[in-house]
């Protein structure tokens, strides 16, 4: 473990599962740090110097651990669970880069981009929902039948950041009008992802100005 | 370094962009391996027995080293650079990552998604192509933007994985009826990774049965 960094603070938004992660990670590790909410309404060029400067993407989450800027909610992940030498994984480490991988490109982008659709986007084209929805709908199933035969969690029998980001969006599956009751073995992970101590819904964790 | 593994196997397919990126690490740095490719023309359950076993999400490329077997194609260059010690960005590992996550979930994605609806789908629905091109020129505008001012890599003066990476499907560009020319920076960008010694061009490094 290196030196704990002595300031942190997390750029987020009550509606980003992305920043959620992150603020997740850090509710459960109980890591001090600062929130700033960002708000995403507000026109890229708009939003506050500070943030335009160091969020390459022009997105949420942004964290800066004392002066250095991180970004892209899953490479945050692994860079604090390198820094204070937890959730990595271990020996399973790989593993839990293919789950951080594939949620990028399945389920951390069919579930985000069909809520944005349905919930936040005025002419959404019912095609587009019908395409996610057809992804999502599988990424939902690799997920459910993957944890049929876990340990408990993502990687093995204790939480990792494959967790903190697989979980990201699902708190919010109602969005989309669906249940994770239908999920069951998905449902009864983030049942257990509940009732590690400190978790808070992201309705509740990104909407204090200070989470932790 | 660790000692290096004198058993590695790549599973792929030659339109696939994703296997591509190890196929291009593993030529760009003389590395020796098997190559076998995988008919994804065939239903997944037809495929051969050792692939379904050892490929989690039942994808293309499948990496083998040794008796471990290594998914997801950004996992897989991460694991790769660590067990050669090559190519990780050293201390700007963390830019790295990012650029890998990003890739995942947007010029990963919305390239060869687009490509697939295009190339491969029959009944493609106009919609989803015209989504999918929005996002890709998004992209495209994000990585020309970054190249502006970069030192002639991805992230540094020196090939990384996130070169790989980011490259993995943009030899065929054509395929969604674009040009690179229309992003110079980038262009210039391909023409360097083309120029390095052992590359060659999806087409042809992925149709060889033992690429190096």
């Amino acid at each position: 473990m290196t030196t704990k960094p002595s300031k942190i603070t997390l750029f987020g938004n009550r509606f980003s599962g992305h920043a959620y992660k992150i603020a997740l990670f850090l509710a459960l590790n109980k890591i001090p740090h600062n929130y700033e909410a960002i708000n995403l309404s507000q026109p890229r060029g708009e939003r506050p110097e500070f943030f335009r400067k160091h969020a390459r993407y022009g997105e949420v989450p942004l964290l800066i651990v004392e002066d250095k800027a991180f970004v892209q909610s899953n490479a945050i992940l692994l860079h604090l669970s390198q820094l204070f030498g937890i959730m990595s994984g271990g020996e399973e480490k790989a593993r839990v880069n293919e789950w951080l991988m594939w949620e990028q490109s399945r389920l951390g982008s069919s579930l985000p981009n069909l809520r944005f659709e349905k919930k936040f986007k005025t002419n959404s084209d019912p095609a587009v929902q019908a395409w996610l929805k057809a992804r999502l709908l599988d990424d939902l199933a690799v997920l459910n039948t993957h944890l049929t035969s876990g340990d408990g969690f993502v990687v093995g029998a204790s939480p990792t950041i494959a967790d903190c980001s697989l979980a990201g969006y699902l708190f919010w599956l109602s969005d989309v009008d669906l249940a994770i009751s239908d999920w069951p073995h998905a449902q009864a992970w983030l049942n257990r992802i509940e009732n590690l101590e400190g978790w808070k819904h992201p309705d509740k964790l990104m909407t204090q100005e200070k989470p932790v």
